[in-house]
């Protein structure tokens, strides 16, 4: 089925034009309306549930099969990243009532919420909302609600049970695809992540007086730290990675010796043992480190999530979908979170995703090319047409 | 000749209890009061040159000969950095006038005006301006100058070119002799410093949407190069030291990989060869390892300082004065600076030093045992006396 790709740019456009999106600030709400209009010129009946989670629905018989991406953005935001799969499936679902008619199943297409962390310090706040993982909102987010007129009492009831399948497009984010010169990619899973902090504590000293022998420096400890969490990373190969994002040091003076560093590692694995493998061995590494040279050590984790596998039948069906519209699809791994790794706790879940040009997103460089999001909306197409029709 | 050892701890200890001494504010204006009242009560006439150092001076015929230190310190300094060198000098020059009578030649006591870098973005100041290397303040120290009623204008007048030897106590700053459980050492020579600004640029990336092969990691690159720096120096051997004190990460993002890495190098070295060598292989292993992992690199050179040798007849006047004391002093490298590597330039210096415990200085746990603090008065003593009378 053709799709018109003029328009899946021009609908982009005009939410870029909006500006960066916060969850609840006034960019948000004006996206949210021109979504909502969009939905409604496709012929869907919409609704916002209670974090303001918008929906646009064709009625069909048993539960429903969706697709859409989140509508907030992070500051100094792209083009495509959450908007891409809400225009996307905006769409697609046009096309699909216009050329095929009314669904077999009920059909829907959502904007939610919140999932960047774009405001405030929580993230997939709309997808936690829908599997009823919401208990109580903080209450600098429960002002914002009352803000917008929602009610955050009533958060529970944004939760859903009816929902079969979600399908969600979103742009790669990095540049595996581009290059492997490889237009589309169906989702296997999205990688497990755990955020370590580590605290190396030497001791400060002249770095004059100071022979090297005589030295406890917390920064040439780090550094061999930091090494070895990148050599651990491409030791277990592929698609094991591991970072240090931020390091700090302390006193930060041209001629002391550092007495202490902190930094984090970001580490991620898409299969539990795979992430825990790569966490044992980090921690270990540093544990040597810090014994050999005579440092403190402390390690202290931020923050866990587990890998979650994208279910099989919908991987198939999205390769299928693919192959159909003449495009063999690679599988990949997500190095990066997505609001279906939340959705997945409640129904079957599976993504697309298209290249980034250059790697580049989170920044107004990120780009796909006109072709590859034309694709993308046609292979999501053909995939809710399998699922729903 | 016996030093009143408890005169000195209660010089040192009224001089602490000033407080921290920046150039020209009104602690520093306290201290040299204080200083310039017991050089009187001692018997010297005073002066004050047209910076500020505070002169206290013995008749003789010749140059002069002349010891003392800086009296200015860091903030939140310690007891005897500095101070050590004036209050042993004075207690010294004291004792010999006693004991001793007038002397051959003339005999003096300097208390430098500033060395630390404690309040304006300058060091040796003092002594710069004794070997007449001023040119002409700059606005901000030439006002505080005229605040404390000396005139800019004329700094050209503190020039001295009537010295014959300066000689300094000081403590050591580092744990070498403590380490080695030596109580003296006479200085052989002041360390040369480089200072290096290393910039490592890579490309800021997603933490988990890319690869490991597919990352340039400016943090991964500079922590190779944190490490080399350290191994370099080691593999020199002494008195090669080479510290990496700051570093920064940009964009310091848990979840990004890092796009640029500013760090320092501070090395240093007893003679200008040695120095040369430790810089060559530092910036040729950054080179390298940039290359290897397609880093751009920068390296700027933010400050050079060359070795400077004690004069030998007045080290070895030092060990036999050390060796009258009944002690066997050792020689070592200062790796920090001194008023002295500047006086070099106009004058034969040489400098000895008492341990210090733990290796702390720049601190408030800045201390050295009284025994050790007598001693080194007294070795001080018997020096200018062989040198003056």
């Amino acid at each position: 089925m053709r799709i018109d790709g003029a328009l899946v740019e021009r609908r982009l456009d005009e939410l870029y034009a909006i500006g960066d999106r916060g969850l609840y600030d006034s960019a948000w709400a004006t996206a949210l309306d021109r979504v909502e209009r969009w939905m409604k010129d496709a012929g869907l009946e919409t609704h916002r549930d209670a974090v303001g989670n918008l929906w646009g629905r064709a009625e069909g018989s048993g539960k429903s099969i969706v697709t859409g991406s989140h509508i907030d953005t992070v500051r100094n935001g792209g083009r495509l990243d959450g908007a891409l799969g809400i225009v996307a499936g905006l769409t697609a679902v046009e096309a699909l009532l216009k050329n095929k008619g009314k669904p077999r199943r009920p059909l829907e297409v959502v904007a939610i919420c919140e999932e960047e962390g774009s405001r405030f310090s929580t993230n997939f706040w709309g997808s936690r909302a829908i599997v009823g993982a919401i208990e109580k909102p903080d209450p600098e987010i429960a002002a914002a609600m009352r803000e917008r007129g929602l009610d955050p009492t009533t958060i529970a009831s944004a939760a859903r049970d009816d929902i079969d399948t979600f399908v969600e497009l979103h742009i790669e984010q990095g540049r595996v695809l581009e290059s492997a010169r490889t237009p589309l990619a169906v989702v296997s899973a999205i990688v497990g992540t755990a955020h370590l902090e580590v605290t190396v504590t030497g001791q400060p000293d002249h770095a004059g007086t100071t022979p090297m022998d005589l030295r406890r420096d917390a920064l040439a400890g780090a550094a061999a730290m930091v090494q070895a969490v990148e050599s651990i990373a491409k030791s277990l190969g592929k698609p094991a990675v591991a970072t240090v994002g931020k390091l700090n040091v302390e006193p930060a003076q041209i001629n002391v010796v550092p007495g202490r560093v902190v930094f984090t590692v970001d580490l991620r694995h898409a299969d539990l043992g795979g992430r825990r493998a790569l966490e044992e061995r980090i921690r270990s590494l540093c544990s040597t480190t810090s014994e050999e040279r005579r440092l403190g050590l402390a390690i202290r984790t931020l923050q866990e999530k587990a890998p979650v596998a994208m279910h099989p039948e919908v991987r198939a069906l999205l390769a299928r979908a693919a192959q159909d519209c003449g495009v063999q699809a690679t599988d990949m791994v997500s190095g990066a979170g997505h609001d279906a790794q939340i959705l997945a706790a409640r129904c079957k879940v599976g993504m697309l995703f298209v290249p980034s040009i250059g790697g580049r997103s989170h920044c107004p460089e990120e780009a796909t090319s006109p072709e590859h999001l034309e694709l993308g909306t046609e292979v999501l197409a053909k995939a809710l047409e399998l699922l729903a029709y």
